[in-house]
């Protein structure tokens, strides 16, 4: 295992350092936590939006903390839920009044880490409200799932309620608006190689040397196939009908697609599969109004993308539109 | 070689096409090229800035297309330099009135063809001014560059010199801000693994499963020392020990830092590593005003890392903090 690393141990707690340290305007990090919040937390009469989960997702979700998006990100070990304690920490930090939004990827750890640290935070006093982002439409159940995992559909679910949150909307509303967006948005990956959680020190999986998987879920866990490697344009054709199979793309249609590299996929392989899908779409009649190629949900060195659709309409789109300045994403 | 590709023939083309449908609204690829302008070049009554240089680099140089930043890229095949017919149209697409600046990288291909399309412009009545980028410290004299090689400090001649020609600077005083950029940025990388052009079919160099070269050039040439993999503190302190045997940084000094990763690496290692950089400058007693962590200027999917320090007055600093609007680099 070859990694940019001091101690494995302490690879959470430098990483967020690391971040505090290059923006130290936008982050502040809760001390004894691996907590960091808005440098103004708490936003006094906004709700506040609380995501996270196991670290080794970077951007998600550290980076996305800021302006129009989220309020605080609670970073687990590798690929592990943060405990409740973490999120109640965070849940308590970006109260201003009008309640606290949780984000949940759906794991089995994340659900009920974040479930029980709501429930702690109301029995203070606090309302909170959560949604649980599954969007990954490749497989139902897996290795620590139950029901369809949460992939990079999430960015939209924090790009949107972040937006709307801003704007000073109830709780009940942002909450709903997530649902939304949950509801229309759907994701599949593939994955071209593996990659090595620091304190396992191996790949989680294999592939051979011209061996592909689909449906890879953004922790390794496995997909639907493994095959031989693909034309770019064969792959977003197989992602994309998965997809579609569930929703339902009609000419005319109106959608935001965002292109996800899951960790070591170089720009330009991106962008060329982006040049793929967007011609399928094309073909289909569908209306891309926006394109968001880049890293956003990755797995450590994990070579591979997902395709990531989301189904608009006036009030998604707005919000999509909206100001978001966080370290990772602005617009 | 594993891809996520079509045809290798084709690749840089499908990127160029990929970007401009992911960005409709803020690029424009010229008819029969590979080149990416504003979408509303030429702006007139300012400076046209023009880089670009070999594909595999990305999100240099498309990336930094925007306000504020450049005007045009000109992408060549993967890791070549542009032909100075493609140059010549960049030119010819983004003057303005007020002439066009070329900032090239300091590899022997780029300068001789930039310098080519320049002579061919001025023939036709354009100004063109330009400034060679030579940051890496790492070897004097490279497999394609007599002197230092050009690498990410270029970013920050982008933004600098972006700024002050938004701002509506004469062609003479963008080039002379450029220039106090390229004599105050210095920057080495090191990697972990090679990279594998396209066209070639497999990596560049090899290195063992426990080894790591410092000072590789960003074409994955020779650099300095091969050696055991070593702690990200340690590697920061080779790398920054080298820069600042050129640099002389003194405490009170104020400075801006580039932490690059190469292709592959994730964030949380580029943050581990910025950790530790940080605490080397703060030990220091040199004032960090500015950190950017990311990828900036790859080398396809080389895994690694290059810091990069800026030494900033209060005219780099402003310029630096101006807003720049591209599809990479935003503030």
């Amino acid at each position: 295992m070859k990694k940019l690393m001091n101690d494995v141990e302490q690879i959470v707690d430098e990483m967020l350092n690391g971040m505090v340290l290059a923006h130290p305007n936008d982050l502040r990090r809760l001390d004894g936590t691996t907590v960091l919040v808005r440098k103004n937390a708490p936003v006094q009469g906004k709700v506040g939006i609380v995501s996270g989960g196991g670290s080794g997702h970077e951007p998600a979700h550290g980076g996305f903390v800021g302006k129009g998006m989220l309020d605080a990100a609670v970073a687990g070990e590798v690929f592990t839920s943060p405990t409740p304690d973490q999120v109640f920490e965070a849940i308590k930090a970006v109260d201003g009044g009008k309640g606290v939004l949780l984000v949940i990827k759906n794991y089995t750890g994340d659900v009920m880490n974040f479930e029980m640290a709501g429930e702690m935070a109301e029995a203070e006093g606090i309302s909170v409200k959560q949604v649980v982002v599954n969007d990954d439409v490749a497989v139902e159940d897996s290795s620590f799932t139950s029901g369809r995992r949460g992939i990079a559909g999430t960015v939209f679910v924090h790009k949107i309620a972040g937006a709307l949150a801003e704007q000073g909307a109830e709780l009940n509303e942002v909450q709903a608006a997530a649902e939304k967006v949950i509801k229309n948005v759907k994701s599949m990956g593939m994955s071209l190689s593996p990659c090595t959680v620091p304190a396992a020190g191996k790949p989680g999986f294999t592939l051979a040397d011209n061996e592909i998987e689909i449906g890879t879920g953004i922790h390794g866990e496995p997909g639907v196939e493994r095959t031989d490697v693909k034309p770019a344009a064969e792959i977003a054709q197989i992602l994309f009908d998965k997809i579609d199979a569930d929703m339902h793309l009609k000419s005319g249609d109106e959608v935001a697609v965002l292109i996800n590299g899951l960790g070591s996929t170089p720009m330009m392989e991106l962008y060329v599969f982006n040049n793929s899908a967007a011609a399928i779409l094309k073909e289909k009649g569908v209306h891309v109004t926006e394109t968001i190629v880049g890293e956003w949900m990755t797995s450590l060195e994990m070579a591979g993308v997902s395709l990531t659709i989301l189904k608009l309409d006036d009030q998604l789109t707005s919000l999509l539109h909206a100001p978001a300045e966080t370290t990772a994403f602005k617009r």
